[in-house]
């Protein structure tokens, strides 16, 4: 079979789509599981077997299922809320499209290749990004990931069917590489096709604000203890902080109790997102967040407390990897990212790289990210060079 | 029958009570239709016929049903999200036990006492408070509270089984007087009844700050439309400008899209309740809020939209009949809220009075809302004297 971008594009598009246009696919829910069907559809359409991990991702095989130097190429189907659809479900139909390009071109890989959903790259749904590639490096230990619950009080694991299986025994044998095609995020890409440098490191901050819920028209401004104005404070502080230190500090997702109109809240519970080029920038800037929040919670008779949800190191992806195939593609450029990746995860166990594909506006993690479908079939063309190297 | 007031109030206790002891009693939803049907059992084991007003409003009668000149005594049901178990409930349950008290006397009342149960008075399903009251005095249009929402797009109409009747013909001569029985919600009262002398004015506004959805990775700081900033600021600037003022100004509930903490907002919607001893301050309060906001949205490369959502004007309880009632106590204190209720709403069509009871701390609209057994059962003692004295 040869499908082009366009019949495969089109037939994932109206998968988990809202009415904005955003995409509400979350790992495990159903426009997810649909997307899964689809991809064991696609395999079976090109004579790939599927295995699945025991963690949630699936891998469909051209050639020995987990023998030995398999190289493994692919990204995820899931989305942030009201996300764009090319972040994460781009590579993966790309994966299978270089794949018929070089079957069209008739190469005979030495090595198996691997297309590859990861599970809950995002942390959408139970909190911690990269899970499906955290639980196979074992980053994350199975019965910690089993227990995470989504806003519904839903396990990983109950979501999954069971505790995941963990670390893959022999995972360096037997991957020799992983190389994940993405849309690019930011606006520095200005040619279709890219190669990563390193990414960023980043992790998530919850911070609860608590003071005593009470009646707004009859509460006195002098007698609250308004946990509103403590986070509202922080949020100020933490983009003035992100400012001077360089980095990016976001503070995007809130859970207010009792969240009324007329109800000063008993609890307002936010997330912190933070980012920067170095490990101790990052670090300084989330210590001056939660020193601010602080001091301004002993102002307004509240509290504060932080809790770490997920940290990713800063990754270097294999720099002599990244040249070659930047070399392969004519010289493309060679550029960093704020973005956390499951190949950023696989990193510290397999040599990885990853292929950004231009995105003129920059935007993502929104209904309008988008890419130009003729960079994303250059993306196709430069996956199947890419892979025909490497294997 | 004689019930006393702890068998009342236990029996009702348990409806609608969330794990952490707040309620979550919506009008027209579950709990809420319990205790409606427990309304018409009461009414029912005191042979008092219950007739509706087409409006969702409950009317429990002892002597003639709508004639003329009746006295109305209750108060309503919902709740604030996790509120407290008084505010609302205290009243009806102290109409019936101040009946019971009346023809444990021997009492025959020359006019019609009517127990009222009003319909969604906190505004926390559709959005405007007092809205039974409002309806029955003709101060909302049927059709626009029929087409109000709550939060999963069911409409008031659809909740009540049809468009709302509206107000009730010969409202001035049908009803004599009001007396609503409520918790005190501040902290101003120290004995265990007193009389409420006027409303503040205060209302609600909405503000939906749009900006530019993105990743919150690989965005950088200037490239950002980020309407938390642009709330945050308004939230601290509400505060600022309330103290200023003499006034309250709250902004308690929130809502993010697409709440992700890896995504940059593209709206955040939050509303501003602001109260205010005079109307020329309240107006003056949130002109100056609407204005920073502006001012900010300028900075943050985003838009704010503000839609005032309820407005109720200064009450001043009739000076006559609060003077009346209070020598009639004992010359309790007179002393104003910062609180709607719905006698405040039919205050501009009948002679409206309101007794408050104690409450320790003052906290309201939390689980933490409380009374004292011994002053709820004062609070009945003067209901009753206030109802034979009108009656």
């Amino acid at each position: 079979m040869t499908a082009t971008f366009a019949e495969l594009w089109n037939g994932i598009a109206p998968i988990g789509r809202a009415r904005n246009g955003g995409y509400l696919r979350y790992a495990l829910d159903e426009p997810e599981l649909v997307l899964r069907d689809w991809f064991r559809n696609q395999a079976a359409r090109r004579d790939m077997p599927v295995t699945d991990d025991g963690n949630g991702n699936l891998f469909a095989w051209w050639g020995d299922q987990w023998g030995h130097d398999a190289v493994l190429t692919g990204s995820h189907f899931d989305s942030v809320p009201h996300g764009g659809g090319f972040d994460g479900p781009l590579g993966i139909v790309s994966a299978f499209l270089a794949i018929d390009e070089m079957r069209r071109q008739g190469r005979v890989p030495r090595r198996p290749i691997a297309v590859v959903a990861f599970v809950e790259e995002e942390g959408g749904r139970f909190g911690v990004p990269c899970l499906g590639s955290r639980l196979l490096s074992g980053a994350i230990e199975p019965e910690q990931a089993a227990a995470l619950t989504d806003r519904e009080g839903i396990t990983f694991g109950e979501a999954l069917g069971g505790t995941p299986a963990g670390r893959l025994p022999g995972l360096t044998g037997r991957i020799n590489a992983l190389v994940e095609l993405h849309i690019e995020q930011g606006r520095a890409l200005e040619v279709p096709v890219g190669v990563a440098s390193a990414i960023w490191p980043h992790g998530r901050w919850r911070f609860d604000f608590t003071g005593i819920g009470d009646h707004a028209g009859t509460t006195s401004m002098t007698d609250r203890r308004d946990p509103m104005l403590t986070f509202a404070y922080t949020v100020l502080a933490a983009n003035k902080e992100a400012r001077l230190a360089g980095a990016t500090a976001t503070m995007a997702r809130v859970e207010v109790e009792p969240n009324a109109t007329n109800a000063i809240p008993s609890l307002v519970r936010a997330w912190l997102d933070a980012r920067a080029a170095e490990t101790g920038t990052l670090d300084g800037l989330v210590d001056a967040v939660i020193k601010r929040a602080h001091d301004r919670a002993g102002r307004d008779g509240t509290e504060v407390a932080v809790t770490p949800e997920s940290y990713s190191a800063e990754v270097t992806f294999e720099k002599p990897l990244a040249t070659r195939i930047a070399s392969l593609l004519g010289d493309v450029p060679i550029l960093p990212t704020g973005a956390g990746h499951d190949a950023g995860v696989l990193s510290a166990h397999v040599p990885t790289a990853m292929l950004f594909v231009r995105n003129p506006t920059g935007i993502s993690h929104s209904p309008a990210e988008h890419a130009e479908e003729e960079d994303c079939v250059a993306g196709i063309g430069a996956l199947a060079r890419v892979l025909g190297d490497l294997t």
